[in-house]
């Protein structure tokens, strides 16, 4: 690869403009003939039989033109995970969680639809229910499914080498309990569908989604419909963080709402709704007991976890397992045992959350290593960098590590967040002074290019140049206003020899799509890239070819870069543009250059899909951040001074998005970590605003540095996926900054002033 | 080629239940949010100086959003003929003929903005007008555009051989003056689009038109607008016939009020307006002088042309080409002198309309070989079979005739329509009864894929294949109601193996469609044909490959058609469906398909473009018609018994459709020969409705027989298109059924019972 003049460089995301002028189309903005608007009415009992529906007064009612039940539609089980199809469109006889969906209607306007709702009536009878996965004895708790004869969805177990052995020759033992809390995805758009039944079976979708082919699927195995008669146009995305991977609920309600009404029908999450009925990321409590030398050797390491699933399957399993697998492989530990168990409660779901897991046990292990760290009196930088992770290692899990820059990202960290001199001058400062700052620092691995739990990492793109010269990339990548569309235009750039603004990105319309699982694990820009590459690489072979004749010479003589025809041994002079070169191949040949290119994960076991942690991660990455905060001891708020988060992007495509990206990531995090208090009581979400569950506004951020380790040796360009490994161990190094501070450790997120408050008396108390 | 499975097959359409039932969004049937309704004040005046335009009280319309007049827009002259640009967007000074566009508005409703245009007041000042093209003194005719200097646009002038020579050696010198009349083209959806502006300069169009790409270079040149800035979604087409191959006049309109209203625009054409300001066909006046021997063989023939262009230039002198071009190659003569002039006048201007002049300067010149036939006593097919092209020769042009049908088409159209018999029957019937009959029979030649008059035959294709098995080919072809998706479909479902239910055609949208001209010409299904199968073939190549590590066998051994996989010498052991082979690659190799093919005239000379008439038509048909009448001598009425269409195709691709494109053309070729009267006095057109312009209805249909002569040996399956072929000989083959009955000829269109009673009292009078 010769020197790169587009992959690289600080490029403005392509699709900033409209989205700032507004001219964006967001599913709330498109209005088709004949729509009607659809509202789903939830259940207001986590666990209760339904004894009868009245819709007869929401039917009367003027402009109303559907209102459906479980009665009149099929009775079919579904979810994304095909082991535990347990979720009907529409409850016939129970509802399992406050949010559950009873009945819907579809109307002229949203008003009457809203109204319909409330005229609907619905007798229930009250069951007992489960709300905490743990504190329920499994054998007497009511059931969610009874199907399904147990609470406990799944469970895994993984041991490697053995903790028995490494905890009697360890020097000492620890152990910690921690909870990590679920999380809302807080997507400023909410969730929502349009959905259009043809009389001839076809179905269109309009639907704000991270994976409109894998969608497709769902949809298309839940109701047994041909996925060819099902066309998904994936509207824009305001927001997603593993919400929109898994199809909506709303999407069939509304697809049997418009076959009802016999017109398009628009459902639209409200804010509550969002915060009620539309899934959240996974809580985790996890119990960590660990055996180290004096010196903080590793030396076994063993971990219990709990997840609630809430009501319905969904991801759950696949999250359990992820943890394990970079619980397991960090840092380099030779016995680690990982038990984990999923469990219904009926509580609101949970679905796919940035991270997929990460965030929760990192911030355990994170937290319980800088324990061992305070408690050995070795520096948290040190005791990780003992236990580091090595390129060209084989560790417990069987797993190759072939590159690992832990080591990088540690130092960086460090020197960015100036780490020993404020670590030193915050252990010496005034102990009863009523502001006093910390610093705490943690690391983390994650996947560059998700994982091989579900199928092939996979993706396709289809390019065609105009005779004008521009060009155009086919690419299933979804645009979640992560920049993938810039970089996966960038690459193309890059590869073509078309300059970034003569390309064009179309990703919309799962009847042009190419074949791509969709956006999820950190993968896109890396298998989408890789696709679109290849497409690429042909087409400036083709523009070459033409360059070639144009210019009555060899191939081999010249080359084409950033929409400049030159000779490789006169590099300055231009000797055609590409869009002039384009004219001239159409005219003077009559060709267009019309190309493909796919990308397939080769390396992966026979049919890509695998359980083993040794080949479950494709690509690895590594991380690590620094948060250095101010505690009011007073009131116990946590003001976050500054955030040094330094990544493993391989090269990085568009520094300027990545950082925005890492910037994001932080603001979610550190959410996370202080503020974002997701309430549940007895089933009922007492959090259901944005009054009530804060997430971060610009104000609160605190200064942020960004930095990228770049080992260029994998993927397009030598990229790895970014989009997670910013949230994953902001909690930790948070929460060990707060320690640093007042004394006070914080284990179960997020880190509130009450429970600093809380700390500090009791520290006070044992004085 | 082996054994053909779905090419050739009787197939639907796959547009017709979407279509039947109503659900295909048209133009009209579009919305956006804050669209407007734009209408175009039209001049009244076919020639005057515009001394003022008032808009004051339109503005001042509540509901109004803009109202644009010439100075509020910038002022460029365009054509698609690069040579003449000559048409303002708005008229500035002087209005040209009556339908000029003088003013425009955009409105909240199509009534306000109707009312608007009713509040305009323009003050006139008439000038002199021209509307005769060959009845002015050129020197000393009021000027269309003073710029020019002249009233003639453009004349031709083509020599072959010496036809003083064959004159001077001929037994009978023959002389003929014909008029064909202008055609409207009677979409049943008129002429509209819808413009939306963006505040970044990108311009979506909404547009039903059969060029999207070449409309998107007018429009680009036009307004010096980028090409790439400017999107083109072309809309579902109801009918074109030549109408929509040229950009509307109304999308520049619309354009600059989107820009002014900043919001989107849509103006679509009344019936009236459809008939007065949207373009027709082209008329031709022709002088002919034939030099024959006693035996009917040609030795010389001329032709003299005058077609009226109208006010502004169009598709005029490609028209007054390629009659000539077909007039010189049809039939074997040795001197032929063809000249034409096309000549602005104050008319309504014409555009491209099916058959692109070939059906006026057919009637012309096959009526005049129906009079020589008939006063040297020369059957018709007779003096037809003796001066026919013959494949491997090289005609008077120097075009080298590669196939030649003409005599399998004389053949089988005697055959079919009884020729013999009925001819004979007619002769020896009573002469003095009131209801006679007669039969006529002519013949023609055309292109069978465009010209080279304007640039490469070329086209692109993207395929994909989904992991489920379903194919999408984006291809350019542009769907005008003919069938050419099918067709596409056929051909890609062929070549691929995929079954044609799972093969997806996606044809809208210039930001995903490769590089094609578009449809005029009767050249799509060949040129897009060829491409798709390109794409098909490499497509089939990849599944084969993916069959075999399946199967575990030899590439070779297998074949896959219709969906089907198989041994080669197990035809009938179907080994695995397409849809198990496309999950079985994606799920054993994670890769999906996603390929491109191009095709190309490489044959053409450099550049693909020429006016050389010897390599004008890159593919040669042909095809004879006979036409059986009954004429009513009391009433003039004549009522078409039977027609007979028997033309050469290649290889029908899809026989359902073919035939159905023939039965149109015979609709619109008989009402062209016998109803359609467009009446134009002083450039004022009368004919501005369905109640005074007569098309054929379904009742009026004659017994129709169509046939196919299939000489497979060019095209993707050896196919020639057949789009305009079945309207070019219908005229003279009717003119000379009537002449047959009456001992009327007829010499200008249309054929009314006006003229065949003039015609029979003249015979009483001489009698």
């Amino acid at each position: 690869m010769s020197e790169l003049l587009v992959v690289g460089k600080y490029v403005p995301s392509i699709d900033a403009l409209p989205k700032v002028v507004g001219k964006v189309k967001y599913l709330p903005d498109i209005k088709i003939p004949g729509m009607l608007y659809g509202r789903v009415l939830r259940s207001q009992h986590a666990h209760a039989l339904i004894k009868k529906v009245d819709v007869e007064a929401a039917r009367k009612l003027p402009g109303v033109r559907a209102v459906i039940t479980a009665a009149d539609i099929p009775k079919v089980l579904y979810s994304v995970d095909p082991s535990c199809p347990d979720k009907e469109i529409l409850c016939s006889s129970q509802v399992k969680f406050e949010g559950d969906d009873v009945a819907a209607v579809a109307a002229d306007t949203e008003e009457i639809a809203e109204q319909a709702i409330k005229l609907i009536r619905v007798s229930y009878a009250h069951r007992p229910a489960v709300f905490d996965p743990e504190g329920s004895c499994v054998e007497t708790a009511p059931l969610v499914h009874e199907q399904k004869g147990s609470i406990i969805l799944a469970h895994e177990e993984k041991d490697f080498g053995s903790v028995e052995k490494g905890f009697a020759e360890a020097d000492f033992i620890f152990e910690d309990t921690f909870y990590a809390a679920r999380q809302a995805h807080c997507c400023l758009e909410t969730k929502g569908c349009m959905v259009d039944c043809a009389d001839d079976g076809a179905i269109t979708v309009w639907l704000p989604t991270q994976a409109p082919l894998n969608v497709r699927a769902q949809l298309s195995r839940a109701l047994g419909i041909a996925r060819d008669k099902i066309q998904i146009k994936n509207t824009p995305v305001g927001g997603a963080f593993g919400q929109k991977v898994v199809m909506d609920t709303n999407v069939p309600i509304a697809l049997f709402l418009s076959k009802h009404a016999g017109r398009p029908v628009k459902i639209i999450n409200s804010r509550e709704e969002e915060f009620t009925a539309s899934r959240t990321g996974y809580d985790m409590k996890v119990c960590l007991k660990t055996g180290v030398t004096k010196e903080g050797k590793l030396l076994a390491k063993q971990a219990r976890v709990i997840m609630d699933n809430g009501a319905y399957s969904d991801q759950g399993l696949a999250v359990l397992r992820f943890a394990g697998v970079v619980f397991s492989m960090f840092y380099d530990c030779p016995n680690v045992s990982y038990h984990g168990s999923l469990v219904y409660t009926n509580n609101e779901p949970c679905t796919a959350f940035r991270g997929f897991g990460n965030p929760q046990i990192s911030f355990a292990s994170e937290t319980h290593l800088n324990r061992i760290a305070a408690e050995l009196g070795i520096d948290p930088v040190e005791i990780r960098l003992k236990n580091a992770n090595k390129s060209g290692h084989t560790i417990a899990t069987n797993a190759y590590i072939n590159t690992c820059t832990i080591e990088e990202c540690l130092w960086e960290t460090a020197r960015i967040s100036e780490w020993q001199e404020k670590r030193e001058m915050y252990e010496s400062q005034d102990k009863k002074a009523r502001f006093r700052r910390g610093i705490g620092i943690t690391a983390m691995t994650h996947t560059g290019c998700s994982t091989r739990a579900s199928g092939f990492l996979a993706s396709g793109a289809l390019i065609k140049i105009s005779d004008d010269g521009i060009l155009s990339v086919i690419t299933p990548l979804a645009e979640l206003g992560q920049g993938g569309r810039t970089a996966i235009a960038q690459i193309t750039a890059e590869g073509s020899g078309i300059p970034l603004e003569d390309v064009r990105v179309i990703n919309e319309d799962t009847d042009i799509l190419p074949y791509s699982p969709g956006a999820f694990g950190s993968r896109q820009t890396f298998v989408d890239g890789h696709a679109a590459l290849a497409a690429a690489l042909e087409a400036k072979r083709q523009l070459l070819d033409g360059a070639a004749r144009m210019l009555d010479c060899q191939t081999e003589e010249l080359e084409i870069a950033n929409g400049r025809v030159f000779k490789k041994a006169k590099y300055e002079e231009t000797l055609a543009s590409t869009r002039e070169l384009a004219q001239y191949i159409n005219q003077k040949f009559g060709r267009s250059i019309s190309v493909s290119g796919t990308y397939a994960d080769e390396s992966a076991p026979e049919g890509g899909r695998t359980k083993d942690f040794s080949t479950y991660i494709p690509v690895y990455t590594f991380g690590c951040q620094a948060i250095e905060v101010e505690v009011d001891t007073e009131t116990g708020k946590v003001q976050v001074l500054k955030a040094t988060s330094v990544n493993d992007s391989g090269r990085t495509i568009n520094p300027l998005g990545a950082e925005g990206q890492m910037e994001g990531a932080l603001g979610q995090a550190l959410g996370y970590s202080l503020t974002e208090d997701y309430v549940i009581e007895n089933g009922s979400v007492k959090s259901d605003s944005f009054t009530d569950y804060k997430v971060l506004r610009a104000e609160d951020m605190p200064e942020m540095v960004i930095a990228f380790v770049e080992p260029h040796d994998l993927g397009p360009y030598g990229l790895k996926g970014i989009g997670e490994s910013g949230v994953v161990c902001t909690s930790s190094a948070a929460a060990e900054a707060v320690f640093q501070a007042t004394g006070v450790l914080i284990k179960d997120l997020p880190i509130t002033p009450e429970k600093i408050l809380s700390g500090l008396r009791s520290i006070a108390n044992q004085r």
